[in-house]
């Protein structure tokens, strides 16, 4: 029912069953911190590796060809998703990656040796570390396998930010009769459409859609063959020159080499830069998500321009109550990535010296970030965005209640004059033509709502 | 198969064998965020407040008796685990909690109905709203429910850190006559003993075990009763005070009704203040987990005063090496702890008037940072601290070459004289001893180490 | 004109006329970060250390008495303000403070030497480390001037936050008969009185004095006499004993001594705890700026209910226009101690061994914190919170409007009845008694608003 | 010595000489938060836009040529430094920046009185609002005049970081032959040079004077001409298109109109972007600095391959003692830096509807952010870069005393036994090539350093 394995710490108990080896196991108990496993893109990224690795290790001559077939077909499967129960170390780890690496360098080495007629664990046959790891490090595979799982993410989150970009263009259009008051500093200013405000939104949420497509740009670089510190000892001075091609291949993806293999391997600032655009994109979305909320507030003493779809009873006490649920979570989403984004922050500036120990945290957090901020808004769009109705009567009631004359009577009497006008029709609770009126001002050359 | 339930978006189709209603599938409809549950200490403790309440409205004629068995039935089967598998709302949540709260209103009233004969969805025989929920608000539940899960974790948080400081005091004690050179600004000072480092260590967690023990009583103030806003609408007059000493037995706790119930509903900033004493704790781990890498740092190319035990292979690539896996993974943690914090903060400061509706991503984050930081300090006490050992040769050999005697110099010389002596043992590469000998200075009054 | 001054790097002209020396000068030039100098509450603080620390000498005989003499005296001057100009250093410095100190020790060595009768810069009179700094290190004097300065904020912040509750407290008085709607989630819910929600400032604010007041207690312990790292090398083995009983007296403050001297001199986490509450504090006003933003928010297009102060014209552009810019300065000033929150927490982590070297930007941000937390406070009480009245009429008008009673209907018709009742009334916009009666349901006995 | 000014709050009495007007003395009444006043290149960048403004108001008849030619004399005065003191309100302010539009406003106006002949405070002659800020408003003024001031300090920063890169390629280049053994997790690992140590801070460097480049994008974009929401109110049709030449010709920069100006006007996530850019460079710098400050510990009992300048005495109480201070004092600007990206994101998201009212903090801390760094780098790259030095004995000694070699023996031996190697000569104390031999096995082929 078992074997034994060894390592540097001593031998220990493996399932026979299991294609994980003696280097998972001791960080399956070391790290037992979040209850979570690898993420299955993450796995899929670091099969992709192993198998472009393989490859170019055979061609290479590095290794053996029929131990790189092996090693490929072990990698498809994962591809698959046929062997991620095996993952079974916590993403949460110390030893700067090197347990998610050493956890497919056994799978693999297993799978490889059962596929060549071997008995798992029998590494004589196909070694983990001198084959499946072979020209590679830790230092250089697991920031590698972090950047292709975040290529993998980067679309999901492209696609519904242009989901909601159209959402709210269409929005903009529907609205865009729509006469309401402006607001600054919450307090009554001078007209515009609703289409109005959502076009600012669209224009708002594209703006983040190009960011986030600039930011791809800066996890495109690898630093594959650099190995342990950037100086790509132990691997074959051709190992990067012919492991990218395969790589770009199997991904898709416009991947480079990085220039300075030293720095590639130390410096992770990238992740910080991602991190921040997430923040920025999240930020936006909450300063929507409570514009949206203020606007819908009410439905009787509140502001109530807005009318948002019902999507759930509101209240367990309060029969009949709306509550703006699903703008909500969108803050509570971007709070997390505004929060994470200081994890990233201080994991990137504790790096020491020729490599950043602290990955497995950045791509942790980082991947929470996408994934939150992706179903963020995901329901946004489908559960709010997408059934919103203006509330027109309400619009046109309040905005002629404002007292948003009074900068266009600025343009006429000046700005003193108005503002005595103002606070008179304020005191007095009349309107602000009726007090012009009074003062024999004339004011029918602003019947016209000024939209710009 | 499906029995049809309603509510105010209209009516929905539930599996006949479901404990949950309408309002946890919506919810679960709305709210696919983070992938994850409740978590059972949660649910427990929405299980004692409900079976709290039912005895508390029993009491006061508010429900039917044996209505109220039958619910506190139903907690009772949710307090020993059986029904978990009915809470399917996701922990991150728009609505203030009210999906939480539905979800078990809806799973004790279904049971209950079965428990007094009844047919799961026949809320006429007990009503998720008027029967579990009664005299009650999400606002007052949900918030309580939190406190009641950070009441249960903080003891474990407390247990890892008292085992923490136990082990530390041992080390302490252990290397006690270990003399070594002091470090400031990583620059070569004076001389202190390895075990007054780890004692400064001690005296560091201790502090904490007492700022977390203080920081418990910034939750045991509860606002159940106060329903919707504070002022009490719908709750028996003297629900409050039937209902609180029920919860205090249930609980062990020694739980308090607020004196202004409408802030304790709308004011959440205790739980900024623990997510703020956590965040304190863990960067003051991540110090110490600093110093444990960087004494342990070489083997022979560091400090190397201390020898941590191995605890897997630290590399894929370079063989034999070995890494401070433990101290990263406490660098780590405190980082997401950190981030929390952060995350906390922006919620807190995101309430509005009568409520703050993102109790939800609160208690989702500080759950987080409890529970990483537990298992953070649990793997660095047993893993690490426990099995660490002093290099003595070492230590020895390192304080032997620096030049601490400059400052005990200073005291007879003069600090002008003592500088320009250590200005040229640097230059030369003597001790300062020989500089001082060569110019007829009398050293002998400092051969004992200055330990204070 | 000028004397020349030596120190490690070599010599110096310092001007004729300055008591500062060739640190304090070296400091200068190596730190142009900020523009500023050391704040005077903080000059104050190293003064009364170092005149504690002469006179505790003298007692000790380890300095003369004439030469302790005139360094208190010196000392009495720059407590009276006399010397402030002559604190060049920036207060952003590398060194963890040793331009501070040497400052002070500079200022005070050639003062005391002026008063001897000497020159200044003549060292051999009175010596700035052999002398003034006798018995002490720049890593116990600086953080103990930084707490000493601390203590000296927190009366004013602890001020301005009793005068703020008292307000709050008056205008719960005022208006404890304005019955108003609330609101949770910024939808209508059930009724409360504005003096009840400005109740629930004040019991915030209360529980703010009481947080603030026991933070006090972590920066009384002070680390006098551990000198470099906590083993008091160098210093008299009764130096401790003999300053503490000064400095209490002195600064009047309830100080005592560490403990463990050498965990005082390294971790810094109080200065976290200090921010953090103070980050709580502002993060909780900020709350309270918000709701009253909103409140006051219109005058026409909003909710109204209630009416600020005018205290300056609102809009370059829109005459009339009034703004709520005091609330804002109260939001804004949060986020600076939000922000300064995740500074000092950095630098709190990155201390190293011995010593923390980043205490400087600790109290730049800490002592900034105190400083505009304090003014937000003052100007949002004397400019807003004071002046601050009800508008009775809206307040009375959108609480008929409001649905409130489905809540109060719910407990005689049940939750899912009350839920159809409203949605008809919102439907039609009629009111809910309206839409009752039409299904002969009785309201009368709901006619008393529910206040709690 | 007084006149009588009015606002809506009443009358107040301003200096005769002063050319501020009410509306500032009110702002600085209200806003005694930092004791600072407006940053000279902010106020600079008002007087660009109102000389811009003037010039296009003129052009399209709005105001009189002459009084036009009067502000636009004024402006240029400012732009000399001449009128600073006029300057009185704190840069924290609430009210979205009004009062410091208002204070330029008056003083333009005041002095353009002044030059045609008028008396200061007789706005009929030259009105602050309906001339100086004619077709302008707060809300598009002050982000401008915010932008133009980024630009300015943008500049700076980038020619210190270009210093920086600079140095370091001279260090890379002085060191390339200079061997040392490289460290993961500070633990010994593999070789390379020092020469590639400090490219590696050259790539990094060059990294974000590139990121700094792209981010200038981020504020080229202006909302002139919207005036209060983007709607263009009050301004003249043609004002954006008349205005937007002038400016772009008055400060040299590529500056664009915005394509939705109610986008523009209330959406300000550009300056989080540009916040979170620093922090990637500042954390980045502290990553530097804090290797600077592991490599040259010691200089006896730490690592020591470094030597950097002395730059001043390193302690009050240790003769002889060097410390890094000015590595010290760029981490601790990092973290300042760190902050104020919480601060700005804060303050992003809490923008409301038509307007972000707090710009005012953004500016604040975005401008000492650009400060602090850009000192940070420059006394950096002046006291400590430009003078370091190789320790090339120690790298030697500590590169011959590692056990690099057991990854290159991984590639003849395998990874098990070279593991056992290593284990072995770790135990024992001897040399991996020692150990080796004694095995026969043949290390000759790794006599040369491996350095990529």
């Amino acid at each position: 029912m078992y074997r034994t394995e060894n390592d540097s710490v001593g031998s220990m108990s493996i399932p026979t069953t299991a294609y994980y080896g003696v280097n998972a196991a001791r960080a399956q108990a070391n790290f037992q911190i979040t209850g979570q496993r690898l993420e299955p893109d993450f796995i899929r990224s670091l099969a992709e590796i192993k198998k472009a690795a393989a490859l170019a290790n055979a061609e290479l001559g590095m290794i053996r060809v029929d131990v790189a077939h092996a090693i490929v077909a072990g990698a498809n499967e994962v591809l698959l998703g046929l062997l991620h129960d095996q993952f079974i170390v916590d993403p949460m780890q110390g030893g700067a990656g090197t347990s998610s690496n050493m956890n497919i360098n056994e799978v693999l080495a297993n799978r490889a040796i059962e596929l060549l007629g071997g008995k798992k664990g029998d590494y004589t046959r196909v070694s983990p570390n001198d084959d499946v790891n072979r020209g590679q490090s830790t230092n250089d595979v697991y920031p590698t396998a972090g950047k292709l799982t975040l290529l993998k993410k980067i679309p999901l989150l492209h696609a519904q930010l242009e989901r909601m970009a159209l959402v709210l263009l269409q929005k903009a259009e529907q609205f865009k009769a729509v006469k309401k008051i402006g607001r600054t500093q919450l307090s009554d200013a001078v007209p515009l459409t609703l289409g109005q405000e959502f076009h600012a939104y669209y224009s708002l949420v594209k703006r983040h859609i190009k960011r986030l497509a600039q930011a791809k740009s800066e996890i495109l670089t690898l630093n594959m063959g650099g190995t342990a510190i950037g100086t790509g000892i132990s691997a074959h001075p051709r190992f990067s020159a012919t492991f990218m091609p395969i790589i770009r291949e199997l991904t898709g993806e416009e991947l480079e080499l990085a220039d300075d293999l030293i720095d590639a391997t130390q410096n992770v600032e990238c992740y910080a830069v991602i991190a921040d655009v997430l923040k920025v994109i999240a930020i936006s979305l909450s300063k929507i998500a409570n514009d949206i909320r203020l606007l819908s507030s009410g439905p009787r003493s509140g502001i109530g321009e807005l009318i948002m779809p019902v999507k759930q009873n509101g209240s367990s006490i309060m029969p009949g109550k709306i509550n703006p649920v699903i703008p909500e979570i969108v803050n509570q989403c971007a709070f997390i990535v505004a929060g994470n984004s200081v994890t990233v922050a201080m994991a990137v500036e504790g790096g020491q010296l020729e490599l950043n120990a602290f990955e497995p945290v950045i791509f942790y957090k980082l991947f929470e970030s996408f994934d939150v901020l992706e179903a963020a808004v995901k329901t946004f769009v489908d559960n709010c965005l997408s059934g919103i109705e203006a509330n027109e009567p309400r619009c046109h009631e309040l905005l002629e209640r404002s007292l948003y004359l009074s900068t266009k009577l600025a343009e006429t009497v000046g700005y003193a004059v108005a503002s005595d006008l103002t606070k008179e029709a304020v005191a007095s609770g009349k309107t602000l033509k009726e007090v012009a009126a009074a003062k024999g001002i004339e004011t029918d050359m602003f019947d016209a709502v000024p939209l710009g």
